[in-house]
């Protein structure tokens, strides 16, 4: 098999990957994000990037195909890309085809949580499993449900939005509408604001998870309330779906244990021994290797398909 | 396509249905379950009324199969029972394989929640949709999955328990051990629950749905209660699953929208505007043929499968 490039397209950097066909990556590249940019100069950017990657190949191995993980919702027809908050300049536009025509390469094209599960899946933490559902935590909270080898879409395309699990009803009040949302104590913005809450100063959630690692008492606190959050989130979907692997992955996954021990505390609290006995609760293994490759793995497969 | 039979297999009692080829329940019985009876016992009383029901079949119409939904898990492997704690006499018996060896028919068994769900997928509430989600209220609370038109069985047979959702971390103890569990809210014991330590009068779950429906304010008020739970739980499953249809079934659903009014009120307050627009919460349309008619549907398919 010839190499593919997977890419992770975020709302403020993009990366690339070579992954060779034993699923390596062998070469990376990693640029910012112009969230402003238009579809075109988006394109350009991004091919100008896969060409210099496509440069760094073994001679006589051309690149088969691009997979990418995008920052929102993926038209499940054409394959193209619906609203992005977060790159409001190519948002609504025929992102996939644009590439896919500029590159004269198969383009695959998912949500970013789904690409990054892939990766995890297929690579990373759930690499023994037939099921598993990776919980990202970032600026949101988002899922994606493996059951059975095949991710799940739901009617509409938006499964997964299991940051917006009701935790508490009598909870604080989400920016969804909603109260108690997961989402209002495990994102990243979440532990910014608990934190801030309890000490005045203003810091990012991926520095909570550092100063917690780091032996400070309140960030030890702010993760562990997102964990006995997230654990009766967890504890809802496995009684749910029987599925016992949990990922957790984004940079608040980094701070291990300090987050996942409460969690697999309330895991334990909020469901049957039989079940919490059998759930593993484990950090992204991959952590941002996975998009890139679950974002390759997505591209050979389309290749695949079409062949 | 000859009859098959479906048999909704209860603790209290067991209700048959011969079910013709355009899956027209055309002829019944219903006998009292003896729960403490062994397994010739359950088989050879089964016997008799499938043959008792066989002999009011056209002439030159042979059963096909029989199809049983049973009130607990059913081992993957094998087809047969798990435990059955409502039905100890037949629990951890082979029960499906001695009664296909009795009947000489083709026996398909599966937990009796997932059965009324293809009951309501086929021939009811959910017949013109992919993707549905069952759940029944009884002395318990269960659900059943079907996704693209499959049941979604989970890792180890034993998913469904949404149940033991939590529906708020300090709310009453649950019998499992958790709190707040929806089936502390929703379940025909809980209602019976709430409504006798509002009036210290002592009914069963669905005499207080039949006097909310009469005019009872208490008995309105538990309802409205257990539905604000329900819809909770709905919209977590919802968000998750992004699965539009609901149907809940169970005695206690005939208070229609005494219970699923508060529901959607519920789904609206803790779900996307988006997602509650779309997702429907239907009373159950079948009712007891719900099972009868799964059931029977099961044997078809299984039958199928084998030719």
């Amino acid at each position: 098999m010839s190499p593919v490039i997977g890419i992770d397209l975020g709302g403020s950097k993009i990366a690339l990957g070579l992954v060779d066909a034993r699923d390596r990556i062998v070469a990376r590249r990693r640029i910012d994000t112009d969230s402003e940019a238009g579809l075109k100069s988006v394109i350009e950017r991004i091919a100008a990037e896969v060409e210099a990657l496509g440069a760094t190949r073994p001679a006589r191995q051309a690149i088969e195909a691009v997979g990418i993980g995008a920052p929102g919702p993926v038209d499940p027809v054409s394959g193209d890309l619906l609203t992005l908050v977060n790159l409001p300049g190519i948002s609504n536009t025929p992102f996939r085809r644009a590439l896919q025509e500029r590159l004269a390469l198969p383009v695959a094209l998912d949500h970013d949580a789904k690409v990054a599960a892939l990766g995890e899946f297929h690579f990373g933490a759930g690499r023994e499993r037939e099921s598993m559902i990776y919980i990202v935590i970032g600026t949101g909270v988002g899922a994606a449900i493996i059951y059975q080898g095949r991710l799940i879409y739901g009617e509409r395309n938006s499964a997964g939005e299991s940051g917006h699990m009701t935790v508490d009803p009598n909870g604080p009040r989400c920016h969804c509408g909603s109260r108690g949302c997961l989402e209002t104590y495990a994102s990243g913005p979440a532990l910014a604001r608990h934190y801030a809450a309890a000490t005045c100063e203003t810091i990012s959630g991926a520095e909570v998870a550092k100063r917690a690692l780091a032996g400070d008492g309140t960030a030890r606190d702010v993760l562990a309330s997102a964990g006995r959050a997230l654990g009766i989130a967890i504890a809802s979907l496995a009684m749910t779906l029987n599925i016992e692997q949990f990922v957790i992955g984004g940079g608040v996954a980094q701070a291990g244990d300090l987050l996942l021990g409460p969690a697999r505390a309330s895991l334990k609290r909020y469901s049957f021994k039989a079940v919490s006995a059998r759930v593993r609760v484990s950090a992204s293994a991959m952590g941002q290797d996975a998009p890139i490759l679950g974002a390759a793995w997505l591209a050979r497969r389309k290749r695949i398909e079409r062949a």
